[in-house]
Protein backbone atom coordinates (compact mmCIF):
# COMPACT_ATOMS: atom_id res chain seq x y z
CA UNK A 1 0.00 0.00 0.00
CA UNK A 2 1.40 3.38 -0.95
CA UNK A 3 2.65 5.10 1.62
CA UNK A 4 0.77 8.03 3.44
CA UNK A 5 2.83 10.91 3.79
CA UNK A 6 2.46 12.40 7.60
CA UNK A 7 2.32 16.03 7.25
CA UNK A 8 0.53 17.03 10.93
CA UNK A 9 -2.66 15.90 10.17
CA UNK A 10 -4.12 14.10 13.20
CA UNK A 11 -5.99 11.10 10.70
CA UNK A 12 -2.30 10.53 9.40
CA UNK A 13 -0.77 10.18 12.59
CA UNK A 14 -3.58 7.96 14.16
CA UNK A 15 -3.64 5.72 10.89
CA UNK A 16 0.05 5.49 11.31
CA UNK A 17 -0.14 4.48 14.61
CA UNK A 18 -3.32 2.18 14.74
CA UNK A 19 -4.99 2.33 11.28
CA UNK A 20 -3.85 -0.57 10.40
CA UNK A 21 -7.19 -3.58 10.85
CA UNK A 22 -5.36 -5.78 11.92
CA UNK A 23 -3.89 -3.34 15.05
CA UNK A 24 -6.77 -2.21 15.49
CA UNK A 25 -8.38 -5.83 16.21
CA UNK A 26 -5.46 -6.69 18.61
CA UNK A 27 -5.46 -3.29 20.53
CA UNK A 28 -9.58 -3.79 20.48
CA UNK A 29 -8.37 -7.37 22.12
CA UNK A 30 -6.16 -6.04 25.06
CA UNK A 31 -8.13 -3.10 25.81
CA UNK A 32 -11.99 -3.61 25.38
CA UNK A 33 -11.21 -7.51 25.84
CA UNK A 34 -8.61 -8.11 28.32
CA UNK A 35 -6.67 -10.08 26.30
CA UNK A 36 -3.07 -10.53 27.35
CA UNK A 37 -1.37 -13.43 25.37
CA UNK A 38 -0.08 -14.43 22.38
CA UNK A 39 -2.28 -17.51 22.18
CA UNK A 40 -5.25 -15.49 23.05
CA UNK A 41 -4.94 -12.87 20.32
CA UNK A 42 -4.41 -16.12 17.69
CA UNK A 43 -7.64 -17.49 19.35
CA UNK A 44 -9.68 -14.33 17.92
CA UNK A 45 -12.40 -15.04 15.51
CA UNK A 46 -10.46 -12.76 12.79
CA UNK A 47 -8.39 -15.40 12.70
CA UNK A 48 -4.97 -13.13 12.32
CA UNK A 49 -1.81 -14.90 10.87
CA UNK A 50 0.76 -15.43 13.45
CA UNK A 51 3.53 -13.62 11.27
CA UNK A 52 1.08 -10.61 10.65
CA UNK A 53 0.38 -11.00 14.69
CA UNK A 54 3.73 -10.76 15.59
CA UNK A 55 4.52 -7.62 13.17
CA UNK A 56 2.09 -5.88 14.44
CA UNK A 57 2.27 -6.27 18.11
CA UNK A 58 6.23 -5.35 17.71
CA UNK A 59 4.55 -2.42 15.92
CA UNK A 60 2.20 -1.36 18.33
CA UNK A 61 5.29 -1.99 21.30
CA UNK A 62 7.01 0.15 19.21
CA UNK A 63 4.99 2.97 18.57
CA UNK A 64 4.45 3.00 22.52
CA UNK A 65 0.85 1.73 22.63
CA UNK A 66 1.92 -2.04 24.27
CA UNK A 67 4.68 -3.34 26.50
CA UNK A 68 5.85 -6.62 25.98
CA UNK A 69 6.89 -8.43 30.04
CA UNK A 70 7.87 -11.92 30.63
CA UNK A 71 5.39 -13.58 32.03
CA UNK A 72 5.34 -14.28 36.04
CA UNK A 73 4.14 -17.63 36.22
CA UNK A 74 5.46 -18.67 33.45
CA UNK A 75 8.71 -17.50 32.19
CA UNK A 76 8.65 -18.77 28.41
CA UNK A 77 6.12 -17.29 27.73
CA UNK A 78 4.68 -13.46 27.11
CA UNK A 79 2.29 -11.13 28.35
CA UNK A 80 1.21 -7.80 26.83
CA UNK A 81 -0.21 -4.58 28.38
CA UNK A 82 -1.89 -1.47 27.42
CA UNK A 83 0.12 1.12 28.07
CA UNK A 84 -1.52 5.14 29.04
CA UNK A 85 -1.37 5.87 25.15
CA UNK A 86 -3.22 2.96 24.26
CA UNK A 87 -5.55 3.34 27.24
CA UNK A 88 -6.35 7.02 25.64
CA UNK A 89 -7.65 5.18 22.61
CA UNK A 90 -10.60 4.05 24.91
CA UNK A 91 -13.06 6.66 23.99
CA UNK A 92 -12.28 6.44 20.22
CA UNK A 93 -13.12 2.84 20.55
CA UNK A 94 -16.04 3.80 22.26
CA UNK A 95 -17.41 5.91 19.98
CA UNK A 96 -16.77 3.50 17.06
CA UNK A 97 -19.01 0.72 18.97
CA UNK A 98 -21.34 3.34 19.14
CA UNK A 99 -21.66 4.43 15.74
CA UNK A 100 -21.60 0.40 14.63
CA UNK A 101 -24.42 0.16 16.82
CA UNK A 102 -25.98 2.78 15.22
CA UNK A 103 -25.91 1.13 12.02
CA UNK A 104 -24.88 -2.54 11.60
CA UNK A 105 -28.04 -3.94 11.15
CA UNK A 106 -26.80 -7.77 13.02
CA UNK A 107 -24.67 -5.73 15.58
CA UNK A 108 -23.82 -7.51 19.03
CA UNK A 109 -22.81 -4.58 20.70
CA UNK A 110 -25.25 -5.57 24.61
CA UNK A 111 -28.05 -2.94 24.95
CA UNK A 112 -26.60 -2.55 28.37
CA UNK A 113 -23.42 -1.67 27.44
CA UNK A 114 -24.49 1.00 24.79
CA UNK A 115 -26.66 2.36 27.12
CA UNK A 116 -23.23 2.85 29.79
CA UNK A 117 -21.40 4.09 26.18
CA UNK A 118 -23.96 6.46 25.54
CA UNK A 119 -25.27 7.89 29.48
CA UNK A 120 -22.32 6.82 31.56
CA UNK A 121 -19.51 7.45 29.59
CA UNK A 122 -16.90 8.46 32.54
CA UNK A 123 -17.64 5.61 34.63
CA UNK A 124 -17.53 2.99 31.64
CA UNK A 125 -13.70 4.76 30.94
CA UNK A 126 -12.90 4.26 34.56
CA UNK A 127 -13.95 0.56 34.95
CA UNK A 128 -12.05 -0.33 31.62
CA UNK A 129 -9.18 1.39 33.02
CA UNK A 130 -9.24 0.07 36.00
CA UNK A 131 -8.93 -3.52 34.96
CA UNK A 132 -5.27 -2.25 34.35
CA UNK A 133 -2.67 -1.97 36.80
CA UNK A 134 0.59 -0.49 36.77
CA UNK A 135 0.52 1.08 33.38
CA UNK A 136 3.34 2.98 31.95
CA UNK B 1 -5.58 -8.25 2.28
CA UNK B 2 -6.94 -11.19 4.05
CA UNK B 3 -10.68 -10.65 4.84
CA UNK B 4 -12.07 -9.92 7.70
CA UNK B 5 -15.03 -11.99 9.04
CA UNK B 6 -17.98 -9.31 10.40
CA UNK B 7 -19.38 -11.48 12.93
CA UNK B 8 -21.29 -8.60 15.12
CA UNK B 9 -18.47 -6.94 16.21
CA UNK B 10 -18.55 -3.03 15.83
CA UNK B 11 -15.06 -2.77 15.10
CA UNK B 12 -14.87 -5.21 12.20
CA UNK B 13 -18.59 -3.10 11.16
CA UNK B 14 -16.61 -0.35 11.66
CA UNK B 15 -13.69 -1.54 9.93
CA UNK B 16 -15.09 -2.78 7.06
CA UNK B 17 -17.24 0.69 6.00
CA UNK B 18 -14.27 3.01 6.79
CA UNK B 19 -11.37 1.17 8.57
CA UNK B 20 -9.44 1.48 5.14
CA UNK B 21 -6.85 4.08 4.92
CA UNK B 22 -7.71 5.92 2.02
CA UNK B 23 -12.03 6.01 2.99
CA UNK B 24 -10.92 7.21 6.18
CA UNK B 25 -9.07 10.43 4.88
CA UNK B 26 -11.55 10.83 1.97
CA UNK B 27 -14.08 10.87 5.24
CA UNK B 28 -11.75 13.38 6.63
CA UNK B 29 -11.68 15.90 3.66
CA UNK B 30 -15.65 15.56 2.81
CA UNK B 31 -16.80 15.89 6.46
CA UNK B 32 -14.18 18.30 8.08
CA UNK B 33 -12.51 20.12 5.40
CA UNK B 34 -15.85 20.90 3.54
CA UNK B 35 -14.15 19.10 0.32
CA UNK B 36 -16.99 18.03 -2.71
CA UNK B 37 -15.39 17.32 -5.57
CA UNK B 38 -12.92 14.79 -7.23
CA UNK B 39 -10.07 17.50 -7.94
CA UNK B 40 -10.18 18.69 -4.60
CA UNK B 41 -9.77 15.12 -2.92
CA UNK B 42 -7.32 14.38 -5.37
CA UNK B 43 -5.26 17.57 -4.15
CA UNK B 44 -4.94 16.56 -0.94
CA UNK B 45 -1.60 16.44 -0.02
CA UNK B 46 -1.44 12.33 0.64
CA UNK B 47 -1.96 12.02 -3.82
CA UNK B 48 -4.21 9.41 -3.63
CA UNK B 49 -4.04 7.15 -6.78
CA UNK B 50 -7.12 7.97 -8.95
CA UNK B 51 -7.92 4.48 -9.37
CA UNK B 52 -8.33 4.42 -5.78
CA UNK B 53 -9.95 7.69 -5.00
CA UNK B 54 -12.55 6.51 -7.63
CA UNK B 55 -12.91 2.93 -5.73
CA UNK B 56 -13.15 4.32 -2.26
CA UNK B 57 -15.81 6.61 -3.34
CA UNK B 58 -17.73 4.09 -4.80
CA UNK B 59 -17.63 2.10 -1.75
CA UNK B 60 -18.63 5.15 0.77
CA UNK B 61 -21.57 5.67 -2.03
CA UNK B 62 -22.24 2.25 -1.54
CA UNK B 63 -22.12 1.64 1.95
CA UNK B 64 -24.72 5.03 2.44
CA UNK B 65 -21.94 7.08 3.92
CA UNK B 66 -22.01 9.75 0.86
CA UNK B 67 -24.30 10.41 -2.24
CA UNK B 68 -22.65 11.67 -5.42
CA UNK B 69 -24.92 14.40 -7.37
CA UNK B 70 -24.49 16.03 -10.64
CA UNK B 71 -23.03 19.67 -10.01
CA UNK B 72 -26.04 22.00 -10.69
CA UNK B 73 -23.27 24.42 -11.78
CA UNK B 74 -21.36 22.60 -13.95
CA UNK B 75 -23.72 19.40 -15.13
CA UNK B 76 -20.72 17.57 -16.52
CA UNK B 77 -19.07 17.27 -13.13
CA UNK B 78 -19.57 15.88 -9.77
CA UNK B 79 -20.50 16.68 -6.18
CA UNK B 80 -19.90 14.44 -3.17
CA UNK B 81 -21.79 14.68 -0.09
CA UNK B 82 -21.95 13.26 3.32
CA UNK B 83 -25.41 11.26 4.36
CA UNK B 84 -26.39 11.21 8.05
CA UNK B 85 -24.11 7.75 8.36
CA UNK B 86 -20.93 10.00 7.73
CA UNK B 87 -22.05 12.70 10.05
CA UNK B 88 -22.42 10.52 13.04
CA UNK B 89 -18.89 9.65 12.37
CA UNK B 90 -18.07 13.15 13.47
CA UNK B 91 -17.62 12.07 17.17
CA UNK B 92 -15.16 9.41 16.49
CA UNK B 93 -13.06 11.52 13.77
CA UNK B 94 -12.82 14.40 17.29
CA UNK B 95 -11.73 11.52 19.68
CA UNK B 96 -9.08 10.93 17.11
CA UNK B 97 -8.13 14.41 17.05
CA UNK B 98 -7.99 15.12 20.69
CA UNK B 99 -5.55 11.69 21.00
CA UNK B 100 -3.03 12.51 18.03
CA UNK B 101 -2.83 15.65 19.39
CA UNK B 102 -1.91 14.47 22.72
CA UNK B 103 0.69 12.11 21.52
CA UNK B 104 1.72 13.56 17.74
CA UNK B 105 4.67 15.83 19.03
CA UNK B 106 4.37 17.93 15.40
CA UNK B 107 0.55 17.97 15.66
CA UNK B 108 -1.19 20.48 13.30
CA UNK B 109 -4.01 20.22 15.41
CA UNK B 110 -4.41 24.24 16.25
CA UNK B 111 -4.72 24.94 19.68
CA UNK B 112 -8.44 26.58 19.94
CA UNK B 113 -9.85 23.97 18.03
CA UNK B 114 -8.62 20.96 20.35
CA UNK B 115 -9.72 23.65 23.17
CA UNK B 116 -13.71 23.39 21.70
CA UNK B 117 -13.26 19.39 20.87
CA UNK B 118 -12.99 18.92 24.58
CA UNK B 119 -15.13 21.67 26.01
CA UNK B 120 -17.54 22.57 23.66
CA UNK B 121 -17.90 19.38 21.67
CA UNK B 122 -21.11 19.92 20.87
CA UNK B 123 -21.58 22.90 19.77
CA UNK B 124 -18.38 21.69 17.40
CA UNK B 125 -20.23 18.99 16.05
CA UNK B 126 -23.32 21.38 15.32
CA UNK B 127 -21.56 23.55 13.39
CA UNK B 128 -19.91 20.72 11.50
CA UNK B 129 -22.98 19.78 10.77
CA UNK B 130 -24.62 22.95 10.09
CA UNK B 131 -21.94 23.00 7.28
CA UNK B 132 -23.90 20.26 5.52
CA UNK B 133 -27.73 21.06 3.96
CA UNK B 134 -30.15 18.51 2.81
CA UNK B 135 -28.30 15.80 3.84
CA UNK B 136 -30.24 12.58 3.75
Amino acid sequence: MKKIEHVGCPFNYALGVFGDKWSLLILRDIVIYGKKTYTEFSDSRECIATNVLADRLAKLEENGLITKMKDPQNRRSYLYQPREKALDLIPVLIEMICWSAKYDEISGVPKEYLRRANEERTGLIKEIRDGFTNVV
